[in-house]
């Protein structure tokens, strides 16, 4: 009897260290601190059923932008490297591009000119690059540049530019019955064709940017042909506006890096019970890159300035993060 | 050892009988036939691995059209109802409405006169009600009314009007590993507050027309305002695009009732490998209403000149349905 007891005792002992190591292995790349502490109890809590802060599985949805949230966003967001090489690819059907800008400095490879116009400039390449065929032919596209293309300064993939500490946080949360929302700038159609793979996120739960479409029938066959027609600007306060519309409640955890992702920060956690709001912030000069209240690309002010008042956790890459990206595991 | 293969034979018989049974209780409410068989054995065919009609869980989407598929539309769209119910509660805060059309005439309770003006008039009414408070005071109010409002000839509420084995289709294919979605000319956000109670479709997985929104701070407090301008229309060759933009992926099964839903039977079973798209025909005018090519509500004519050949299923109301709604059973 008093042998069974011990053994009892000894057994659940065993189960309880098995399960703390458990919870504290489902981020094996974060450094033991505040943040990961932040992630690991809110998840612990809002999975309690009958605690305070339990979250129902219906209410447990979680947002994460991507550029320089779930991937990196320097010098320049990877979809503008991917207008670039479609003007390139396409420059032939395109003679009079060779005279027009922005089209004639990135085919000199001048890209610093190609960008001068700014926003307008961009949205200009992304409509002759991103329009003019059908939805499955520009998925196409995508996912051959995607398996190809490198980016100019790690020669790497751009898909080995994923944070593997995020990939953690996306199964974890996932693991724990949370559904895994991207809600980004960048194109809805840029990235589903690649996000299922290497994210774990399927199309349907990918919220972005997007221009019109039109469904047609070509030689008999249905098709949804793209048009060079904005739709839809998924940043800043469309981001809350982009949630509403394709996920129709309001998250209760957002994941972002800079002030694009301020609005998408304040409505998550504006709501009641319990919210989790984090900022990843850029301080790893050496892994990755160092970068917030001047830079051009991910600007980073507000959100650090009101962080703390709003409950925000912020993660520094630099002191959080054990891996950057997956390739140094 | 001869008796052992004799038990593990008889075992085998047994499990195979009781695994056709579970399968065959599925759709209680179906008569055996046809139609019924040709669910159930797409699904089967869908969810067994290795053969050559499997259908890998990631690809298996399934698109319902709500009015006349899901739930009944006659006399009018229960939303149409809605937006009467709301002209008379606003009324107090309309003084002008008193002599102003289509107002008027709902206010009088004269519908037809009401609706004369077509869906310019409608749309006129829907935004008129449907826009100028935030997201959250918009789910109360349908929440309140779809929880109150009874149907003018049946005397039921609204969600006692939907269809029992529709309801047992989607259990069946959730059971079965697909994504159950609505795709429906109604409005979105109309749908959601009680698609998730009644046909278990939670919000993110309801598309449907919709108004434009505008994320706001009200003191010191994020909302989601609604806007009096149209932002999409889901029907007809806007549900193909809907899907496109929303769940981004060709669905494997649609099911609808109308003209309205041909393009997206056409867009759904256009695709490659296995699919299967259902039209649900109204031929019960005792238990439900009986109408298709002449109908102003549901009109189809269109597929049902053409559903054979592209080899769509067409569901007779009253020889395929043993009960019609839940309250019956």
């Amino acid at each position: 009897m008093r042998r069974n007891f011990m053994l009892a005792l000894a057994l659940t002992a065993a189960i309880s260290v098995s399960s703390a190591a458990a919870a504290s292995d489902a981020l094996p790349s974060w450094r033991d601190g505040k943040t990961k502490q932040a992630i690991l109890q809110f998840v612990k809590q809002a999975t309690t059923k009958g605690g305070p802060k339990f979250v129902p599985p219906s209410e447990r949805i979680a947002v994460f932008d991507n550029d320089g949230t779930l991937w990196a966003e320097q010098p320049m967001y990877f979809q503008a490297f991917f207008i670039f090489d479609r003007i390139k690819a396409l420059a032939p059907q395109h003679p009079e591009w060779k005279d027009k800008e922005p089209f004639a400095s990135v085919l000199k490879g001048d890209i610093k000119t190609a960008l001068a116009g700014g926003e307008k400039a961009l949205l200009e390449m992304a409509m002759a690059t991103h329009a003019g065929m059908t939805t499955e032919e520009f998925e196409k596209i995508v996912s051959d540049w995607i398996s190809t293309a490198k980016h100019p300064k790690t020669g790497r993939i751009y898909t080995e530019m994923v944070y593997q500490p995020m990939l953690e946080v996306l199964a974890y949360l996932r693991a724990n019955g949370f559904k895994t929302f991207i809600v980004s700038g960048g194109g809805i159609e840029f990235m589903r064709p690649w996000a299922e793979k290497f994210y774990g996120v399927p199309p349907e739960q990918v919220v972005g940017s997007s221009i019109k479409t039109k469904y047609e029938i070509h030689d008999g066959k249905p098709v949804i042909v793209r048009l060079p027609e904005l739709n839809f600007i998924d940043d800043k306060e469309g981001k809350p506006v982009g949630i509403q519309q394709h996920i129709g409640r309001r998250p209760v955890m957002a994941f972002g890096n800079s002030d694009g992702d301020f609005q998408m920060l304040e409505w998550t956690t504006g709501g009641k019970g319990p919210r989790f709001g984090m900022i990843l912030h850029h301080t790893d000069a050496e892994r990755e890159w160092a970068y917030d209240r001047e830079s051009h690309i991910g600007k980073l002010a507000k959100g650090l300035d009101e962080a703390s008042a709003k409950g925000w956790t912020v993660v520094s890459m630099k002191d959080d993060w054990k891996t950057v990206f997956p390739t140094e595991k």
